[in-house]
């Protein structure tokens, strides 16, 4: 067993240092794009891929032996947290969905922080095992935000208007800020449990944390960023956050407590610098353009690498999960063109 | 018959006047929320509405007659300029539909550019009608941004991930341009029919158009919008564009030859006057705070008309279309509440 050494890329990048190499991961790299994981999702539910750690292992390591990746990150779900709160998900076609949503009082009353180490033990031992395999590979923790997760959970699962969330927000914020901070305290555990565990980064997902205006955001969404930020500060461990459609909040972003900001492929690198002073970043390629022709895919991925040599640090990513459908051989043009990038060289 | 005259609230804000009072309209006005349209709905589809001028007519009047808006906006549907270019919609429950997506060169190569007062003339008719009915209330005229055209036409309708359009846009940049192409000449002949039949400004709505990284927007939208507006500049009439999402790309925006921007909710007035300089702009309340209990509700609106206070121009609208769902009471609170709005008076 070796341990993933301060000299990987990818925690150097989130340092602020200038790495031997431009370090690359992608967001759902443990996915249905790899034949691979199709493979073994034909052995076993998705709900079984997250809850057994040789399976979760597995699944996390398939896109590291075919790719030169810089990091990996745990095979799980952002809603595997909120079962032993009291709100199981059930995984359907079309997305997850709760029998239960949470919408009043009681219902929320009803939710109880957790201690994961003991509700869903199996979490750790996946980051145990894969700690084993990784090597000096660094492994990446992560959870789903606060107002991410509340999404799911007053909606009873996906949605597109987000109706009975915002219509928390307006007429009880009072109970959606309860329900907020019930989240913002399990998820920081949630972190906490996979760093004791081994994880060497963590990254707080906000998938929904751009339907706000950004009065809002800075009601409702900052300070749980913060608690969940603060509380895991004292550990040591690198802490990026990624906000899809965070573009408008990204200087208040940059006062969550965070060590880096992923960013989605709206904002261009030289902006959020900009705007956000001396924080790493990392992105942000629009995830569509691996469906571009070897040569202009390239053309895009070396741009952001230029793009990302005046940052403090930079860690090359698309700007959200990659697709099912995404060709095999994108990811392997990505990859070379992120490794072969000389910061400063001639384009 | 009256004429709209100079004098409305509405026009003189888009022309960067202080009008005697702060105007306001709302997206989707003319809409399911209101029982009357329900009513009109159980006697005819929308499709009927849309190409019947008298009853496209009465759809837009209904608000008008419960509401003391500042305009009427045409009852109509982005998607009506496409059947006679080649590429039919029906309405189904889940939204718009066409059986045969525009994908290929032989697909472009069949759509064809054509003159909507022989194709569409109720369209033109209903303005005419309408002119007939509204007195000094101004009408506005609208079309859908070819960007967003194009989504619903290679999709096949809405989407959620845009596959196929992104797809095309990264594959064949030049197919897709040449779409687009072909629907700025359609959408801009749309506009000017309804400006010479009555209408007294014109709205180009882009509800797709934030789903592109800022350099893509500025190369496949922004030409777009250029030759539209272009092609309208010697009407004499306002235009305004809206561009959900537009906030990465205000600058670009402002520079695209309308007169007034449409801001979505996460975009604060302060931040786009900064942005954008001198155009007058509209906007921007959250739709789903119209949920809200009416003092919260009237706080909102009274900080956006404050804050509007500092535009060239100011209308008042929402951020984005209102849902149906929305309670009558609330829009009375909107209007009531910029209608009592004192430029510079305490809060």
């Amino acid at each position: 067993m070796k341990a993933a050494t301060g000299t990987a890329p990818f925690l150097a990048a989130l340092r602020g240092e200038r790495p031997s190499r431009r370090p690359v991961w992608i967001m759902r790299q443990a996915g249905r794009y790899l034949p691979e994981y199709q493979e073994l999702r034909r052995s076993a539910t998705f709900e079984e891929l997250c809850t057994t750690p040789e399976l979760a292992c597995e699944a996390t390591l398939q896109p590291l032996r075919r790719f030169d990746l810089d990091a990996a990150i745990l095979f799980s779900d952002i809603l595997v947290p909120l079962a032993p709160m009291g709100a199981p998900f059930v995984i359907e076609e079309g997305g997850p969905k709760t029998p239960h949503p949470i919408r009043t009082d009681a219902d929320v009353q009803n939710l109880r922080v957790v201690d994961p180490r003991e509700e869903i033990p199996f979490v750790a031992d996946a980051v145990r095992l894969l700690k084993r395999e990784l090597g000096d590979t660094p492994l990446i923790g992560f959870a789903g935000a606060p107002f991410t997760l509340a999404a799911y959970l007053v909606e009873g699962g996906g949605s597109r208007d987000f109706l009975h969330l915002k219509r928390m927000l307006f007429r009880r914020p009072d109970l959606l800020e309860r329900l907020l901070d019930l989240l913002a305290d399990q998820v920081a555990d949630h972190l906490k449990m996979q760093v004791e565990a081994g994880a060497d980064a963590v990254q707080l997902f906000d998938t929904w944390g751009g339907i706000l205006s950004p009065a809002d955001h800075e009601r409702f969404i900052l300070p749980r960023h913060r608690r969940i930020f603060d509380a895991l500060a004292g550990l040591g461990v690198p802490k990026i956050l990624f906000t899809k459609g965070g573009g408008p909040f990204l200087p208040a972003l940059a006062t969550a407590g965070a060590d880096a900001l992923g960013l989605d492929w709206l904002t261009p690198i030289p902006d959020a610098l900009k705007r956000t002073g001396a924080l790493p970043v990392q992105g942000n390629l629009d995830p569509h353009a691996l469906f571009a022709p070897k040569k202009e895919l390239a053309r895009r991925v070396a741009e952001i690498c230029r793009e990302g040599d005046a940052a403090p640090g930079h860690v090359f990513n698309l700007g959200h999960g990659i697709f099912p459908t995404a060709p095999i051989e994108a990811v392997e043009t990505v990859v070379e063109t992120v490794h072969a990038h000389v910061p400063g060289g001639v384009s």
